[in-house]
């Protein structure tokens, strides 16, 4: 079921410029017995980064009443909102008149073998190295070819997620996915001032990190480092979290600080 | 009017790839008396640009058939060719059953001032650097925020366009054209192996160059180096050629250059 400007359809003004340019921004969330969950962040999320682009973001009520009525019929799902510039004339102009596209769709949930929760996942390094782009780091927006070129480096199902570093050899994050790592007492993150996705679950671990006085510095993280992490783990929002116990020949046993996150991020979130 | 895998309608299946990530490559060119300008060359580079992504390329029959029917109803026209990696399952992951999606569409032609053609152009240097992205560089894909982002920049009608540098603070073209410039008995263009489009119309001037023995390398050039050109011209496949006439303080006269590369760009060309 999707919902376009709120009416229920499965087409696109084909003059879009989500199409044209990748113009626009969007967010995946988790739906649990009809609610989705962390709405409230993901609509600041959404906000922040339709300013960012200078788009006009949809009003929040508008969004609840639009989210209501299409997780009714799918309580258990993948919310994607996918908020683009709108129809407009060709060219890279962003003229006056030009009105905001609001796409709400619902997907199923993917089926990640259990073991990705108990045991952890495997990594690849891709390839692919990010470009650095300030003014467009952190932001969900729909230029993401680096990331579906980094996807189609590997096939193998055992390898659950790939491990993107910037053309620095900075370590950012999986493809779709954030990243930490146990350092002793410290938590590191990579800091994503100049390439990346910071996602709201990311969030989420900073804020819990902060209010239990673990460190956890956002910063420069070499794959070096990374690689003689204690623990690590990835977020997001339709996975929650899951331990890294492989990357190539490296591999980290069972750890006791992941489940502590997953219990942070099964705590209610608005 | 538009066609849709060879359908007349506007709309467009929303869980399209290219609307999703930005997963496809666009060309635009000129009709003329009926005739899709240079339609070989853009197809060549259409296969380039979908091989480079991974993306299957329509025939060149089916395109060409489907290029008649709406250049015969839009005689003096843009046209904009979009394929992309079609309607597929949420996720980075490209499956095996995705079939690309092409749209072929036309567009009036824009409106500029006659003086662009006959006195030139000023141009504004972008605060926005492009980033480096070799896996991508040279290929006219959809991620195209960087181009409307530099383009917001500006809104006074005396600009024509932005001059783009790289995260380096090299030159890398316009918004939408390529840059060349003159240089005493040389013809510099900058090196877009790292960032950039590489347009056909750009490819037929370095060829032209080198068939007229004037030495074309492409490479990097600062804007310092650029500010010393004789002469500077950009070239798209809508524009044919514009001489640069103005960048901020620096000026250039009317060259003798320019008309000669627009006596090229107007041979014919298939």
């Amino acid at each position: 079921m999707v919902l376009v400007n709120g009416l229920q359809t499965d087409w696109l003004n084909v003059h879009d410029r989500g199409l044209a340019y990748g113009d626009g921004v969007f967010r995946t969330l988790r739906v649990s017995r009809g609610r989705a969950l962390c709405w409230q962040r993901h609509y600041q999320k959404l906000q922040t980064d339709c300013q960012a682009l200078g788009l006009s973001c949809p009003s929040y009520s508008v969004l609840c009443q639009e989210i209501d009525q299409i997780t009714a019929a799918n309580p258990e799902s993948v919310l994607k909102i996918i908020i683009t510039r709108g129809a407009g004339p060709r060219g890279y102009r962003v003229t006056a008149d030009v009105q905001s596209t609001r796409i709400i769709m619902v997907n199923s949930l993917p089926e990640y073998p259990p073991s990705y929760h108990e045991q952890g996942v495997s990594l690849r390094v891709c390839d692919l190295r990010l470009s650095l782009q300030p003014r467009l780091a952190g932001i969900k927006h729909l230029n993401r070819l680096e990331n579906v070129m980094a996807r189609q480096e590997w096939d193998d199902a055992s390898i659950a997620e790939g491990l993107l570093l910037d053309s620095e050899g900075y370590v950012i994050g999986g493809t779709m996915t954030n990243l930490f790592m146990l350092k002793g007492n410290e938590l590191w993150t990579p800091d994503l001032t100049r390439c990346g996705v910071a996602g709201v679950q990311r969030k989420r671990v900073l804020e819990q990190a902060a209010a239990s006085s673990i460190p956890c510095p956002e910063r420069n993280i070499l794959l070096e480092h990374l690689l003689q992490a204690d623990e690590i783990f990835l977020t997001n929002s339709v996975i929650g979290v899951w331990q890294v116990r492989e990357i190539g020949q490296n591999r980290w046993n069972k750890g006791v600080f992941t489940p502590k996150v997953r219990q942070w991020l099964n705590e209610p979130c608005d």
